[in-house]
C-alpha cells in the first residue's frame, strides 16, 4: 500500500472591495447600481447607538431607495436570535441587504439573505452531522457588508457561525452564495469603537493572521478523494502567506495606538487595512487551535461580563481567541520554527533567532496583550482546573479547525494548553 | 475658488482562484458544479498544438458534459476575428465557456460570452466615443479562464481589448459581468511555452507590476464628481502595492530560469504565481505609459515577425510593452524616487540608494531583457526617427492609461521616450 499523495492545489476567493475614508457615503450609489428598490439594513443595538446605521439609511434613501433598519441583531448570534431576525425580514420583500457592524451582524445578514430567498430554517443548512447540510440551490440577494470593528473576517467569508442554544454547540452554515457581494470598509466607522472592543477585535485579526500563517501547508495534506469536496480550510499557501505577513506587521505597529486613542485616525486606518488584508488575503487558508479553543471558552462561560460590551454574560470572540494563543504558539513552534520567529519579528520589530526558541512568539503576544489590557488568562473568565476536561471536549469537536493544526493534537496536549492558559 | 478635494477611496476586485500542479484536471468538476451541460472551449491554433485543449475537452466530457472546441482564436484579436468566433458560437446554445490560452483567447471568450447572451455586435459595447458604450443589462454565462502563458492579467479583469481593423485603433469593452467566474491556474500548462513567448509574457507581468506600483496614488487624484463613475484605473494603493512588490521579486528571481529552461518546473511554478499575483492583486490600480506606448508600437508595425509566434507580422504585446519601459521609468523616477529604487532592489536583489538615481531601475530592466534575449529597441521592429511623431499621436490617444501616469506628459516628453527607446 502506498501513502496517499499530497494535495497540490489551493483555492482562494474574496469579495470586491471598496476601501477608504468616506467610502460609506457611496452606499446609496452602490445599491442603486444593483437596481435595488427596497433595502434592509441590519445592525446591533450598540452599533445603532453610534448613529452609523441611521447615516447609512439616509444615504440609501437619498439614492431614491426604500430602506428599513433591523437593529436587534444579537452579539454572538444564536439559532433563536437569527430566527427572530428571519421572521421579521420574511414579512416583506427585499432587493438587497446591508450589514453594518461586526461579525455577528454580518453573519446574521448572511442567514437572513439565505432564509428570505430560500425556504426552510437555519438548521436545514447547517453542516452535517449537526444540521441537514442543505445547499442553497438558487440565487440570493446582493449583500453589502460594512464592517465597523476592524476585526471580523466575516465580510469576506462564506460562513455564518451560530450558537445552537438547545444543543450548547457552535455550528456553521457555509456556501459560496453567502459571501457578501461587496465589502465596503470605511475606517471612519471604527473611530467610535470602545477601546476594549478595539483590543479584542485587533487580537482576532492578529490571530487570524498567525493561525493562517502557521496552519498546515496545503501541499502537506493528503489529496482529497473528490477534488470538488476539498475541506473548508485549504491550509497555508503562497497567496495567504503574503497577506498574513503584512497583517502581522500592521497589527504590531498600530494596535496599541488604536486602543489607547480611538481618535488616532492613522492607527484606525492602518487597523482597518490590517483587517482588510486578513479578509481579502487569507482566502480560506484556515484558522486552527486558538479558534477551536475559543468555541468552548465562549460557549461555557457563565458569569463573565466584558467591559465595553453589552450588559450580558459573554466572552467576546477576540478575547476567547487570544486567551490560549500564547500557549498554542509555544506548542506549535516545532512544526515550523522559522515561521514562528518571523511572526514574532513582524509583530515586534525586534530580531529573533533559534536561541530565542519557542517562547519568542508567546512573549511578544503576552507583552502586546498586557499593553492593551486584554484579560490575562482563562481564570479571568471564571475558569479553573476543574473545567479543563470539558473545555478539551469542546475543542476536540471543532473538526474544521483541527484539520489544519500543524501538529498532531491529543487530549493531553489540548489539556496542557488550557492549563498553561489559566 | 478652492482646489477640488482629492479622492479618498480605492476599489479592488478579483475572481476566485484555483491554483496548483494538476489543477486543470478539476475543470470537469468545476463545470459540473455550475450545472453546465454544454460547454464551449476557446483556444488558438498554437495552444491547440500543445494538446492542452484536447485534454480539457476530455476532462469535461468525463464529467458527463457535452463539449466542443473552437480553436481559431486570433493572436491579438480584431473586430473581424471576434465576429467570426461570435458567429460560430451563436449557432448553438452554451451553458458555460472555457478559455485556454493567453490574453487573446481570454479576451475573445469574454466577447463571445457577452454576444451569445446579448444581441448586437461588439462595437455597440465598445467604450465611447469609438463605440456606443452599451451596457450588458442581463447575466452572462460562467467563464473559466485557464491562462497558459504566465503573463496575461486577462483572467482577472473585466476588459476585452480588440483591434478595430477598419479604424486602425485598439479599443476596449469593459464591464464587471465580463470578469471570468474562475481563474484556474495550472503551472504545468506553461511548460510547453516557447522561450520567446515566456520572455515576452514575463516582461508583461513585470511591467504590469512596475506600472501599477508607480502609478499615481489613488489619494493624490481629484475626487470624481460622481463616485459611482470613478475612472477605470484607480491608481496605486495599499492593496495593490503588496502584490506588486511580491510579483517584482518573483519575476526578478525566476524569469531568467523559466526562459532558459522551460522544463524548470520550479521556475514555471514561480512565474505562474507571479502572474497570478499580478492578476489577482493589482485590481484596477492601472497601467500607464509603457502600455500606452505599446498600442501604437503594436498597431503600426509593418513587417516584424517574432520568433516563437505565429507566422504573421506582429509585435507581441509583451515585447511592445517592454520596448519603452526602461526609458519610461528613467523619466518617471522624480515622481517617487524611493519606489523606483525599491523596485530595482526587488527585481535584482541588489541595494540601491539615491546616488544611483534615475538610471538604477532602467539598468536593471536592460540587464534582464538582454539576459532573456528580448528585442533591444524599437529599431528591431522597423521603427526609425521618422515614425516618432505618429507613435506619439498613438500614445496620446490612450486616455485611460495617461490618467495614471505619475508625471505630466507632453508631446516633447513622449517623443523623447520613443527616441531613447529606438
Ligand atoms: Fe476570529
Ligand atoms: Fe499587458
Amino acid at each position: 500500500m502506498t501513502a496517499p499523495a499530497n494535495d497540490t492545489v489551493f483555492t482562494w476567493a474574496a469579495p470586491p472591495l471598496k476601501f477608504g475614508l468616506g467610502a460609506l457615503d457611496e452606499i446609496g450609489g452602490e445599491l442603486a447600481a444593483s437596481r435595488a428598490r427596497r433595502v434592509l439594513v441590519l445592525t446591533d443595538p450598540g452599533v445603532r447607538n453610534t448613529g452609523i446605521p441611521a447615516r447609512v439609511q439616509d444615504r440609501i434613501r437619498a439614492a431614491g431607495i426604500e430602506c428599513e433598519v433591523f437593529d436587534d441583531v444579537a452579539v454572538e448570534p444564536t439559532d433563536v436570535s437569527i430566527d427572530l431576525a428571519v421572521k421579521w425580514a420574511r414579512e416583506k420583500d427585499w432587493d438587497a441587504f446591508v450589514a453594518v457592524g461586526g461579525g455577528s451582524t454580518i453573519d446574521t445578514a448572511k442567514a437572513v439573505n439565505l432564509l428570505t430567498t430560500h425556504d426552510g430554517e437555519l438548521l436545514d443548512y447547517v453542516t452535517p452531522p449537526i444540521g441537514a447540510g442543505r445547499v442553497p440551490d438558487g440565487p440570493v440577494k446582493p449583500l453589502i457588508a460594512v464592517p465597523t470593528t476592524a476585526g471580523t473576517g466575516s465580510e469576506s467569508t462564506t460562513i455564518c457561525v451560530v450558537d445552537l442554544l438547545s444543543m450548547h454547540l457552535k455550528a456553521g452554515v457555509s456556501h459560496p452564495r453567502l459571501r457578501p457581494t461587496l465589502a465596503l470598509v470605511d475606517p471612519l466607522t471604527t473611530v467610535s469603537m470602545p477601546s476594549q472592543v478595539t483590543a479584542a477585535s485587533g487580537m482576532d485579526v492578529l490571530s487570524h493572521a498567525l493561525e493562517s500563517y502557521t496552519a498546515v501547508r496545503f501541499d502537506t495534506k493528503p489529496a482529497p478523494a473528490d477534488p470538488m469536496r476539498r475541506p473548508a480550510f485549504c491550509g497555508s499557501n503562497p497567496i495567504s502567506d503574503v497577506w498574513c505577513e503584512m497583517a502581522l506587521k500592521l497589527v504590531g505597529s498600530h494596535l496599541r495606538a488604536a486602543v489607547h486613542n480611538g481618535r488616532d485616525l492613522d492607527a484606525r486606518y492602518q487597523m482597518a487595512l490590517a483587517s482588510t488584508y486578513a479578509g481579502t488575503g487569507f482566502g480560506n487558508a484556515g484558522t486552527h487551535l486558538p479558534h477551536a479553543n475559543a468555541y468552548p471558552i465562549a460557549g461555557m462561560a457563565q458569569g463573565y461580563r466584558a467591559h465595553g460590551y453589552p450588559e450580558m454574560p459573554m466572552v467576546p470572540h477576540g478575547q476567547a481567541v487570544a486567551a490560549t494563543a500564547p500557549a498554542v504558539f509555544a506548542w506549535t513552534y516545532p512544526a515550523d520554527p522559522e515561521r514562528h520567529l518571523r511572526a514574532a519579528e513582524l509583530l515586534s520589530g525586534a530580531t529573533f533567532t533559534r536561541t530565542d526558541g519557542a517562547e519568542a512568539l508567546p512573549h511578544v503576544l503576552r507583552e502586546l496583550m498586557a499593553d492593551i489590557d486584554m484579560p490575562s488568562g482563562l481564570s479571568a473568565f471564571g475558569y479553573g482546573e476543574h473545567h479543563i476536561e470539558s473545555l478539551v471536549d469542546g475543542t476536540l469537536k471543532q473538526t474544521r479547525q483541527l484539520a489544519v493544526v500543524p501538529r498532531q493534537l491529543d487530549r493531553a496536549a489540548a489539556a496542557d494548553i488550557f492549563r498553561t492558559s489559566l
